[in-house]
C-alpha cells in the first residue's frame, strides 16, 4: 500500500503555462502507459491520450512503465534569430521531463519532456544512453491526440513524398469522405493508405479555440502525419516509412522531434506563436555573417506560361551525362542562354534585386522528369549556350548575383555523390545561394521524401552547403519544422502548392489564407509571389489559365508569407508596364524588428504589419479569399507623435481575381500612430501599404 | 512463301571460333523465341536454349522477334595489360551481331552480340537508340543455359549479399538436396529462395568437358546468379533485385553485361582463358603510371587469431562520430597505435614490402557491426593513439606506405557522401591504396551488395579514387567480371571465403584448388596468404583452431592465386621464426610476362609456373587438397640452354596440413629447360619454387 501510493503520487503530475492559460496532466494509468491530457483557458484541447513507440523485434515502448522520477523547471529567456519576423523571440515555458522505466524489460528507460508555453505544449520522446538498449528500429509511433470535438480542419492528404495538395475544409467527421476528391493528381505521389492528414494540421472548435498540430525540429527521424479516427476525433501519428517498411534506425542517446499543439482563442496568435522556433536547436554555426536575406528575379516563370522558353537545350529525349551536349539538336526554345540571362541581370541590377535564379543552365534536362533515372544532373556542366565564367564576371560587374539552381530529379544519392564538387563549383563561380529541387520518385528507390533518410539527406545538403557558406532554398523537400533556426541557411523552402500552380490550375483564392496556418508555421515559403500578369491567355500559348488572384493581392504576399527569401515571379517586362505597383517589391523589406498579425482567421482574410530590421519603415499586407472584405487596419504600432506617409497599394472598386485583376490604385496618405483605415479588398484581392516617416 | 524462306535463312546462323572447335547456332524460331546452342569438338556444350528478357509495365523481350540484320567478323588482336599473368593478352574471336525486332512492339529493337572465342563464347543483349524505347525497368532476364547431362558441379548458393560460402561438390541433380546444408551461416546473406547458385560455376562432364559460366563486364547492372533446374539440368538467369523488387532500371544506349561460357577438355585451359578480360573494355584513365602491384604486410591478422588485439579502441558499445573519442575507456587492446604500426613499418621496411595495411585506426569500431547503422565511419578522424602525420613522415622515411582502411559497414551512401573527402585526406596524407570493405547489411536500406545500385557504387568508387589515383582493394564487394580490365585501380578484391575463414573454423584444404576455376576467373583476389603459423593453439587464447594448410601451401599460394596485390598475412613475428621459408614470400614477383598452368584439377590440385615481368626469374607453385600427392613439374618454359637455380620448398615427407604442417625444406637445385621434377606434397600441403639464372 506504501509503495502504491509513492507510485500513485509521482506517477500523476501537472504542469500549467507560464501565464497559466494552459494546463498539461500526465499520468502513468494502471496498466503502465503513459497518457497526457491539455486544457486551455478551461476548455479541453487534447483529452486524455497515450503515448508510446512500437519497437521492432524487441519490447515496446507502450506499457508497463512506472515513473521513476520527473522534473520541472520554469524558463523564461529571449534569443536573436538571424532572421526573422523578429528581432528578439520570447522563449517562456514550464517544463516537466518524466523518466519511465519498464521493470518488466530490462528496467528500459525512456524519458518524456514537455515544454509548455503560453501559446502551446510541446513534447517529444527521449531515448537516454542506458545498459540494456543501444539500437533500435521503430514500427510506429503511437502518440494519440484525442480532440475533444468535431472540429473544422483545413486538411491535405496524408502522403509519403509530397505537400503540393490543395486544402479541403470540413469537418473531422467529413475527412473519409472527401479523401478520394482530396486526392488530386501530384507528379510523384504516395498517399497514405489509410485515413491521415498532414501536418501543420490546422482546426477550429466550435467554441473558438484554434488548435494547430505539428512537429518541431525534425532531425533523423521520419516526418508525421496523423491518422484520423474520425468517429471518435482521434488523430494518432503516422510516422513515413523506409524502403523496407521500417519507420526509424535509433540509437540510443537521441530523441524524437517535438510534437507540437498551437492553441488559442485568437487566431491571430496562432500566426504569431514562436512556439515550434524555441522548440529548435540555436545554430551550432560559428560564423552566421553570409546568411541574408534575399530579393531575386529568376528565369523561371517564363518555363511555365510563356510557352516560349524549355529547361532543356536540345530536341533529344534520351541524353546521358558524358555525352557532347553540343552536339544536341538545339530546340530553340532554350531559356538559361547567355543574351536572356545578362537581360535578367541587367533588370536585377537596374531595380536593386539580390539574385537571378537561372533555372536550366546545366545539362540533363531533356529526358530529366518520369524516368527514376539516378544520373539526371551533374551540377557542373552548363549547357553549350550558357557561359558560367562570362556571365559570373558579367553579374559581379552589375552587382548582382546568379542564384544556383540544382534540380536533383529527386536523385538524392546521385545529388550526394557530386555535392562537395557541385559546392566547390559555386564557390570558384561566386555563386552564394542554391535553389534545390525533387521533383519525382526518390533514390535510394523505395525511400521517400518524408522518411528518415531522406529527413538526413536535407539536413546533411545543408551543412554542407554552410561548409562553402551557401545558403538553400529547397523545392519538395520534406515540409519544415523550424529547423531553419538551428540550420540558418535553410533561408526559404517550397514544400507545398506554391506559385507555379497558378500556371497548372491554379490556386483557389483562399489557398493563400491557409498555408500560413498550416506550411509556414514551420518556417519560411519560398512562395514565389508577384506576379502582375495573372491573365494567362496574354500569352496566345493556346492556354485559358490565370492566376487566381488581383494585382495588389500579389504585393501582399511579401508580407502575409514571410519569407526572408522573396522572389519577384514575373517577367521582367511585365513589371516594366506597371512600374507603380512594381515600387512596392522593390521597397519591401526581407527581414524584420517586428510583426504584428492584426486580422485573420484561416480561409477567410489575413492582415499583417511589419517593421523593417533596423530601419523606420513599416509594410502592412492584407489579403481575402474569394470574398470582398473590408479590412480595418490599426497603426498603433508605430512609434507615436510623428507623421508617416503611407503608400497604398489597393484593389480598385470594380477588380476582382476572375474578372479585372489588375484594377488597382497607388494612393499616398499621411498617417500617425492613432490612424485607423479601413481598406476595401476586391473577390480575391489584397492590399499593400509602405510606410515611411515624413 | 517466299518470305517465310527469306525470314529462314537470316534467321538461323552459325558460327565457329577461330580455331573451328566451337560452334554457335543462332535462330529465332517460329514463335520469335531466340535461341542458340553451342557445341564443342562435336559434343553439346549447350543444348537449344532460350534468350530473353522480362520488361516491367510495358511488353518484354521474349518472343515475337523477327531477326531484321545480322553482322558478322572476326577479331585477331592482342593488348597489353597494366599489370597482369601476361605481358601480352591475345584476343581472338569470332562475332555474331544479330538484330532483332517485334514488329507488334512499335518495332522495338534489340541486339544479341555473340564472340566464340577458341576457348568459349560470351554473348550480350543490347538495347539500342530507338524511336519507341527510351527507358524500362527489367523484371528478370531469362537468358537460358540448358545444359547437356547431369554434370559434377563446384557450387555455392546463390545469394544476393555474399560470396563467402564454402563450396560444394555435387551432380547437379543432387543441388537441391544439399541446399540447405551448403546454406551455412554468413554475416549479413540473403539466399535465393528458390534453387539457384552463383557464378562463376565450374561444371564437368562425365565426359571430361570442363565448363564455366559466369559474366563479363558487370556494369550498371545486377549480378546473376542461376537458378538450376536440377531435373532437366537446366540453369537461367536471375537477377539482383533492388530494394522495391525491380531488376535494372535501363536507359537504351546501353546492354547487358557479357553472359560467358569457357569450354575446354583441359582444366588447364579453363584456368588460362583470358576471354572475360578480353570481353571487358580498355581503361579510358589516360594516366596509369600510379597503378603498380604490391606486396603488403598488415595490423589484421593478429585481429582474427591472436586475440590480444582490436579494432576499436574504447570499452564503450555506443558511439557516435561527433563525440570526443579521447574520453572514451580505452579497452586496452587496441592494435592500431602508434608503438605497433611503427614495429610494422619497421619490418616491412626491413623486408621490402611496398605497404602496411592498417586496421582499426579510425573512430567508429566499436559498434560498427550488426546495428544497420548509418553513421559509422567518417574515414577521416584517427583514434586518440593513432597519429596520421608523425606516422605518415615515419613510413615516408622509412619508404614504406601505410594502406588505408575504409571500412563502410556495408553503408555506402555514408561512404558516398564523404567520399571526395576521404580521398582527400588520403592524398594529404601519402596514402595510395585503400582496401574497403562492405560489412553488413547495404544502405540505402533493401538494396543488395550484388544488386545494380551497388555494382554502380563500387565503379563510382574506383572512378573516384582514379580521381586521386588511388588504388582500391575491396572486400564484400561484388564478385569481379574482369573490370579490373577497365578500371585498373580495382587491384585486388575478395569476394570469396578467404584467409580470415581460416580463423573461423578454418577452409577446406580443396577449397583453393576449387577458388582459381571459380572466383578468382573473374579477376585478382586479395587471399591474403603467407599464415606460418597455422595452428593456433600457438596463442594460448582458448580457441581450437587451426590454418587447415602446411606452411609450404601457403607459400605456393601466391603463385596459384593471381594477384598483383599480395599480403604476407601473418604476425611479423612468425615470420621472424621462419627466415628461410618467408625468403620465398619476400622473393616472389608480383607481375608476369607469362604463365603456365602445368597441371590443374579443380577440387584436386593446380600446379602453375609464371615468368616475372621484366626479369628472368620464375616461380612455381603448386597445391594440392586433403590428399597427398606428386607434382611433375615442367621446366620447357625456361629459355633453352642456360643453367638456372631452383630454390624449392617443400613439406617435408612427415608434414600434414592437420598434424605437422611447419615440416618442411628448402633445396636447391641446378636446373635447365628439360629438367623435369617430381614433386611430393603432403595432405592439405604445397610447394614453391624460385628459379634465377645460374
Amino acid at each position: 500500500m506504501l509503495l502504491m501510493s509513492f507510485y500513485n503520487s509521482i506517477n500523476a503530475q501537472t504542469i500549467k503555462s507560464p501565464n497559466k492559460d494552459l494546463t498539461l496532466k500526465f499520468e502513468v494509468n494502471n496498466q503502465g502507459i503513459a497518457v497526457y491530457q491539455l486544457e486551455y483557458k478551461g476548455k479541453s484541447v487534447i483529452k486524455p491520450s497515450k503515448l508510446g513507440l512500437e519497437i521492432k523485434d524487441v519490447p515496446s515502448f507502450m506499457e508497463g512503465f512506472v515513473v521513476s522520477n520527473t522534473e520541472q523547471k520554469t524558463v523564461d529567456a529571449s534569443w536573436d534569430p538571424i532572421m526573422g519576423e523578429q528581432k528578439t523571440i520570447k522563449n517562456n515555458y514550464t517544463e516537466l521531463l518524466v523518466e519511465l522505466k519498464q521493470p518488466e524489460v530490462a528496467n528500459r528507460l525512456l524519458k518524456i519532456r514537455f515544454r509548455l508555453f503560453n501559446d502551446g505544449l510541446g513534447f517529444r520522446y527521449e531515448f537516454p544512453k542506458q545498459p540494456n538498449l543501444n539500437y533500435f528500429i521503430i514500427k510506429e509511433e503511437h502518440t494519440e491526440f484525442q480532440l475533444a470535438g468535431n472540429h473544422k480542419i483545413f486538411w491535405i492528404p496524408g502522403d509519403y513524398d509530397t505537400n503540393e495538395y490543395a486544402y479541403t475544409t470540413s469537418k473531422i467527421t467529413e475527412i473519409p469522405g472527401l479523401m478520394e476528391k482530396a486526392t488530386i493528381f501530384i507528379n510523384s505521389q504516395s498517399p497514405i493508405k489509410n485515413i491521415a492528414i498532414q501536418t501543420p494540421s490546422m482546426m477550429k472548435t466550435e467554441d473558438g479555440l484554434y488548435i494547430n498540430i505539428h512537429e518541431a525540429a525534425l532531425v533523423n527521424y521520419p516526418a508525421m502525419s496523423l491518422n484520423v479516427d474520425a468517429k471518435t476525433f482521434k488523430m494518432s501519428s503516422h510516422l513515413t516509412p523506409d524502403a523496407v517498411g521500417n519507420k526509424g534506425y535509433m540509437q540510443t542517446n537521441t530523441q524524437s522531434p517535438w510534437r507540437t499543439i498551437v492553441v488559442s482563442d485568437k487566431a491571430t496568435e496562432i500566426l504569431a506563436s514562436k512556439l515550434i522556433l524555441n522548440l529548435n536547436e540555436p545554430t551550432k554555426y560559428k560564423d552566421v555573417s553570409w546568411i541574408k536575406p534575399m530579393k531575386y528575379i529568376g528565369v523561371w516563370w517564363e518555363y511555365f506560361v510563356a510557352g516560349k522558353s524549355t529547361w532543356a537545350y536540345g530536341t533529344e529525349t534520351n541524353v546521358k551525362l558524358d555525352q557532347d551536349f553540343s552536339k544536341l539538336t538545339p530546340n530553340g526554345k532554350h531559356g538559361a542562354t547567355n543574351e536572356r540571362v545578362r537581360e535578367y541581370i541587367d533588370f536585377a541590377s537596374k531595380h536593386g534585386f539580390d539574385a537571378v535564379l537561372v533555372e536550366g543552365w546545366n545539362i540533363g534536362w531533356e529526358d530529366w522528369i518520369g524516368n527514376w533515372k539516378e544520373n539526371v544532373f551533374d551540377f557542373v556542366t552548363p549547357y553549350p549556350d550558357f557561359d558560367v565564367e562570362a556571365l559570373r564576371d558579367y553579374a559581379a560587374s552589375k552587382n548582382v548575383r546568379i542564384m544556383m539552381h540544382h534540380e536533383t530529379s529527386a536523385s538524392a544519392t546521385n545529388y550526394e555523390r557530386r555535392l562537395d564538387r557541385a559546392f566547390q563549383f559555386m564557390k570558384d563561380n561566386n555563386y552564394n545561394a542554391v535553389k534545390t529541387g525533387y521533383v519525382g520518385k526518390i533514390i535510394p528507390r523505395g525511400e521517400h521524401h518524408d522518411g528518415q533518410w531522406m529527413v538526413n539527406h536535407f539536413i546533411h545538403v545543408a551543412e554542407r552547403a554552410a561548409d562553402y557558406k551557401v545558403m538553400i532554398n529547397s523545392h519538395e523537400a520534406v515540409r519544415p519544422t523550424g529547423l531553419n533556426r538551428t540550420y540558418p541557411n535553410l533561408i526559404a523552402q517550397e514544400s507545398a502548392r506554391g506559385t507555379e500552380f497558378e500556371a497548372m490550375g491554379g490556386l483557389t483564392p483562399e489557398h493563400t489564407t491557409i498555408l500560413p496556418f498550416t506550411r509556414l508555421m514551420g518556417g519560411p515559403m519560398d512562395f514565389t509571389p508577384g506576379i502582375f500578369q495573372t491573365d494567362l491567355t496574354y500569352y496566345n500559348t493556346g492556354g485559358n489559365q490565370r492566376v487566381n488572384t488581383t494585382l495588389t493581392k500579389q504585393l501582399a504576399y511579401y508580407i502575409t508569407m514571410y519569407s526572408p527569401l522573396q522572389m519577384a515571379a514575373d517577367i521582367p517586362s511585365n513589371y516594366e508596364r506597371f512600374p507603380d505597383a512594381f515600387q512596392f517589391i522593390k521597397d519591401v523589406a526581407l527581414d524584420w524588428d517586428n510583426s504584428y498579425i492584426l486580422e485573420a482567421e484561416p480561409g477567410d482574410y489575413i492582415t499583417i504589419a511589419r517593421k523593417a530590421k533596423g530601419k523606420n519603415e513599416w509594410f502592412v499586407g492584407g489579403i481575402t479569399d474569394e470574398n470582398s472584405r473590408t479590412s480595418k487596419i490599426d497603426f498603433s504600432y508605430l512609434p507615436k507623435g510623428k507623421k508617416y506617409i503611407a503608400t497604398i497599394y489597393a484593389d480598385a472598386k470594380d477588380a476582382s481575381w476572375n474578372n479585372n485583376p489588375q484594377a488597382y490604385t497607388v494612393k499616398k496618405l499621411m498617417i500617425t500612430s492613432r490612424s485607423k483605415l479601413k481598406q476595401f479588398i476586391a473577390p480575391g484581392g489584397g492590399f499593400a501599404i509602405s510606410i515611411k516617416e515624413k
